[in-house]
């Protein structure tokens, strides 16, 4: 059944999230400070030994927030020797696609991540700290050494007090330092990177292409963290009812929590964002649902494009958005 | 928690599972039908267009049980071109991997299906006939053209009055003549062909390790219908439940009903297996509780290996069990 | 709670199904070639004892669709020698209701069907095909011979990809060949007939009247197979649902699966009908939603009442409403 | 799944019930003042206007417990006079079935209830006091108008604390004279009276059976209120649970509660049956575990009959066990 | 997820709850006769030993309605000599606090309700008459003595076919006349009375507030029973599920049923209401949809004052609800 | 139900946790540095005012594990000025009660304790660090600045990869130097201190008496963290299943795991406690199953004494727990 409003109200729906008058100044310095950090602490490559033969796998570590470790996994086309050309120059460059993870999953195993090389694509996927332990998820690697206030179960509303200690400024700037990385390398082409994810890697790739002026591509399945503090009165489900959760016990909080999403709402990123964009959102969506998805959207500044799967829920188009992101890539990005 | 018995039971754990005096009988005069019919109708191969660099991908209809057409996908590294090698003699030949699908699902699309191609393996994924419409799961392409007496929702219970008209008997007439296609492409070494597959595909999987004898591996996780009686009594999840629903009210069918699956549980096909065998199971599995895995792996007449997955569900091993069979197929059929 | 519009909202709903052009086409081709076959396939009726004593039991087999047996119990007031006067000319005759079942179910124990023919009428109830299995319903014992292509669990989406091979085609042909058997028996008043059933028996009995033009009555409780597509848009409870999930994963389908059903949506039955009708409709209702229910009753053609459950779910008035269709049959059939 | 004991220790499976050395006095003390009070108070029968033919309906209304007005539905087979026989002498006399109802519902219409005067039974079915009103059960009309101390939603804690207050005192009580007014109606032979009724009806029946002595056949489906105690620690399910919820706040009253219990427990009244009795129970059933059911199945004293169906849960044999009561009644009430 | 009407609609909500001519009249008649027979039942008072310094408690048993023995607490601080001042004039007296129970519990251990008597005030918690037996709450030890018609499990259908023998009626007169009580202490200063609950006991609350003009204040948190009929059409949980259950079942009695609880609606309540109210609803409550709080709330004949907790269910402000009636007595009542 | 071994199997079990050899070592180390941190931040005494006038209240917030800050609440009686005494000698000293929370909450509202400072104990609530914002808990005021690995939502897989990062390591040394805190008070009697808790609470509790060698009385109800790794194994319930959704993903880490948990199990705890202990467990409890809680009890090295609640889930003897705890403390430590 559809969770949320009908299609026609989806396609003019305004979120009334506010934007926040020092945001730029907000991640400006944030960016600053973490690539200050980062700049002493190149990322570390070892090749990981897998029975592929059509791409390779390369872990990486890098300095992401504050200059703490966040791992990847770089997969890449056969022919490309990443342990040869690191550091080099000269060389084929490829286009690159930057991807981000759901909700409480990790890089896990990298067979699970052999879409974009098997493209043509160097393909790099981000764990996010701290997560990476969901039943049914893959594994995680990457610490997230900051603790935080009193929080509810999971990430959402971990260090949420403020602004500089909410766990998702830590992650949107890890996020963002991941292209910093995967541009610089020598047999990519800083020209042609696209980002993507679904749910949380939406939130994340909405982020980077808010965050970012040199992307080519966008593209943002069904993506969580749009219009927060709405999405909290329309649904019960985890991970938007942690904070409703948080806020039941925690009463007094409400103005303070909404002060700090705005900093991180998926809306603000939209309307900053200047890379095309490719959406999905699914009607029957209980976890994210479509209104959140249209409030970004419909901000979003860019050009856009917005694909509606009526009959599913959080899975939206799976596959199928998958198989878009391919085409997507394959037209923008391989030129 | 755990579902079932504790490891060291499961270990020694023997089925009750009857094996027919005419199990053999059966199954020849089954297959031996459906190759007649399939003689007269080669496989067509239809090249299906991807934006995918390092592997093609071929659309395959060939007949399975009672000629009917059954759809699967043929994934190939690059360097095989499928195209002009099929009918044609000489070139390299590789090993091969042909997969079956879980419970439910359909093929879907093959971008989700580049792990054993990308290791150099033609791989092979069976659609199963009437099934691929489940929620989370891959699109089906092939019809059942079979009815079925009254039955309960699924296909657990269609045609179980009579081991004749069972749909099993049908998917797995499909699976074992898939192997056949597989094993006459040119490009193919026939010789070094592993069947693998999780759930109901691990029981297909199992199911043609019994029913051929030119197989190199056979890798079966947490796999579905093995001691079918006993797994009634032991847990609620369907798909196992819904041979309980339907006993519930065609309550004079227990005799029946066990009857024909006798000729149907991986117990069975576990005693005729020579090929060497790779099982997994889960002590947390309520859907495949591990002692009906047990079961079949307990009378596994080829060499064997069994994996348990301590903390895991349904999931199994997940991507940790894909890895082990490409480490598996590596070795044993890359030689 | 109420699980839909307010009564008021009910009352004037309209509902958008579109009527294809060539709908009564289409259902004048498939009677006219099910009445083929049947025509030299009698029905064959077969004492069925009972410790019973003031009616007889006979079970029936007749050819429904494309002369597939059909099952059904004829159950008659002890006064009608049922085995005697079949092929015979003379005798009395008496009104006839013809029942249909609810979802799942089957025709089960002929103890259970004792109300009409308690009240003197004959009682054919129908069997339906490749049912008959759920918990806590009747056993069938009537098969559907016809299988289908991709599917989710149940009968929703069977052969739902075109018109001609969907599971209602043959269930609703069954239904109006039923209705020719009874007038055919020699001891009933072919003037003096009615259809009843709630739910899914709802459906039937309506497009029976939607088909026919020789009904005295037509009572249809909670009927379900309404405004179909709007149904899996406001529920999430199979079977309506059933469908929401095969599009979940068979996205492409949309356009071809609304064909398809809008030849089986009780609303262009309702368009149809001629006999007086009573419906009921449940406000609490999760299963056939008031809207749906109201949307066939607020097109229905003939003559027409309804009562409203405001504190029910899908059980309707339950006894309440049988209670009411025997007054309604006492009065319009008995005369 | 099963939901207790494998059906061979099911089958030697012996309860710790412990039997009240003043059970005897406390129910013939109970039967006997409430005879006392019913003996100027002679039920009164009020026809009820039906459409059907074949049975005559009459509204009963007599004193159980206390005097208490007690209602119950009279069917008979058309042939009984029912208004003009009251009171008179002379005529044939028939066998007559007293039923006891389910947990939660009431009499209901009496529609529901044609099956044993179909075949030529007398059929009394008695409403529950102060129950009644579940959802998807019949309506109750009897009062039970006696209050309760601190009690648990639902009737199992009504009264608890105390044998002389407990619920089940009463509704046991009507039980016993609702076979007195029967037995005594002219057209009835007592010699010929049979007891059924599944789950709280089967208790009813048990209880019945072991306070009178003059019954042919006790006929108990899936009893509840056997081995209580133990069943409130084998299953989290209602009615059972009321108990354990009640003494999980009550926590001082176990012994009490246990005490009470003795008097009202199904293996205590198995213990004094005479009658010869046909059970059922399901392996499958989670509210009365069949443990339960054979706790008192062992002990019953009388010739015994014991159906297991394996695949059901509550439900049981459903028409199946009615069908074989009917069997049953023929078999032992008909001569 | 908000429950209920976004809240400037609930600011403006108006209950359409009808007011009954004669329900002061009804009221009036039903206090006189429980005080007449109060009257010569005079309360006693038994100290409860404790380990507790700072309070002392004391056992009390009342005559509330129909003289039916009602128990509460009576804590008071430790400068009150409760056994030597009951009965003599003198000593300075106290203001106090009337405190009603959430449904389906008691009284519980004295323990449990330390805030008010720590803060100086003398407090009286009233156990509710039938109830006090659910899972985690107090044990009860109050009886009802008063049987009821046919009823779903719980009391709210008790006795619901008539005004007079409707549970709520003893329970409200119990209420009220525990205030009697409490005024009546010679420690007590009756011009400082507050009474306090929250749910169950925020209606019961309510009720004494409309029904008595001697109150100081009224604080009502989270209420129950208000806008009875309405709130049975927006929610499906217990308790306003248990009417919608009961009339499922018993489906002519809706008028009957809507004209019984008018007397007890907690809208006609607030209709009569003079003492200061203090109330709280909760957006994400499910159990007392926030539109059936301001029901009564924007009836409230009194001064009063509302607090919205936005992020909370059925607990409301939990101890922050409390605390802020500490605030409040502290200001009213203290002077 | 019960939810694990019968009651006299539970007597008997006994635990196979291992005791590491380094396990005092390392505690004694982790003590030891915590102290020497604290030793240099004294605590911070701040009033907090309430309508209360029985206790006083006072924020405290003192040094904890690396130093943080962790905050309490100190409730006293109000005999004792607090603010004059802190830091003062002479005077009477009081007994004192220590107090730890449940799982996900915080120290909330201090008018939720008032029980021991009103039976004339001085009582110190500490908070948990980092959590305090369960639904329907209190809300916390304590950060836990340490960030983790990879970790499954809640606290229970954080830095479980190391028993030196793991966050029970942090949060039991808070509990262990908060008795540090009250125990110099100079208005506390340092020889006459209880410690008392409930599931995390009680697991706390029972950790601090593993670790002092000071304690008068340790009440543990219910308690958490007892047989961890079993605990896994027999329940699906939060908490523990924290552990197994982390393992089901970090699939190589269970001996890593149960290393690390080993110096936090509360088996090994009772092994070293010399203090009288009284324990609760309750046969219903599904989170902490009874055999956990009788792994420690069955180890408790000091006197001891067991509860048992049969009917009770984890809400365990709830108030009559506390209740039993003031009588211990009034008895051990009033002297």
């Amino acid at each position: 059944m559809f969770t949320d409003l009908p299609e026609a109200a989806l396609r003019t729906f305004r979120s009334a999230v506010v934007d926040p008058v020092d945001f730029d100044e907000f991640w400006e310095a944030t960016l600053g400070s973490a690539r200050s950090l980062a700049a002493s602490r190149p990322p570390v490559f070892t090749p990981f030994a897998t029975a592929l033969t059509s791409v390779t796998v390369t872990d990486v570590a890098f300095a992401g927030f504050g200059g703490d470790e966040v791992r990847g996994w770089l997969i890449a086309p056969a022919g490309v020797d990443v342990a040869a050309t690191v550091g080099a120059d000269g060389g084929a460059q490829l286009p690159a696609v930057i991807e981000y993870l759901g909700y409480g999953g990790g890089r896990g195993n990298p067979l699970s991540h052999l879409l974009y090389a098997s493209a043509g694509f160097v393909h790099f996927v981000m764990d996010s700290r701290g997560q990476g332990s969901g039943r049914g998820q893959g594994a995680g690697s990457t610490a997230d050494p900051h603790g935080s206030g009193p929080a509810f179960s999971g990430v959402m509303t971990r260090g949420i007090a403020d602004r500089d200690s909410y766990y998702y400024r830590r992650l949107i700037t890890d996020a963002v330092l991941a292209v910093d990385v995967v541009a610089a390398l020598p047999f990519v082409d800083g020209s042609r990177l696209g980002v993507v994810g679904g749910s949380q890697g939406g939130a994340l790739a909405l982020a980077v292409a808010g965050l970012r002026d040199d992307l080519a591509a966008a593209v943002v399945f069904v993506p969580f963290l749009s219009d927060i503090m709405r999405a909290t009165t329309i649904t019960n489900e985890n991970p938007y009812a942690e904070i409703a959760h948080y806020l039941s016990t925690q009463r007094s909080r409400v103005e303070e929590v909404a002060s700090t999403l705005a900093y991180f709402d998926g809306v603000n990123f939209a309307r900053r964002a200047s890379a095309p964009g490719w959406y999905s959102a699914a009607l029957m969506d209980p976890v994210c649902p479509p209104s959140t998805v249209f409030a970004s959207y419909n901000e979003y500044a860019g050009p856009k494009q917005m694909t509606v799967w009526p009959y599913n829920g959080h899975e939206g188009g799976a596959m199928e958005d998958r198989a878009a992101s391919l085409r997507v890539f394959a037209e923008v990005l391989r030129g």
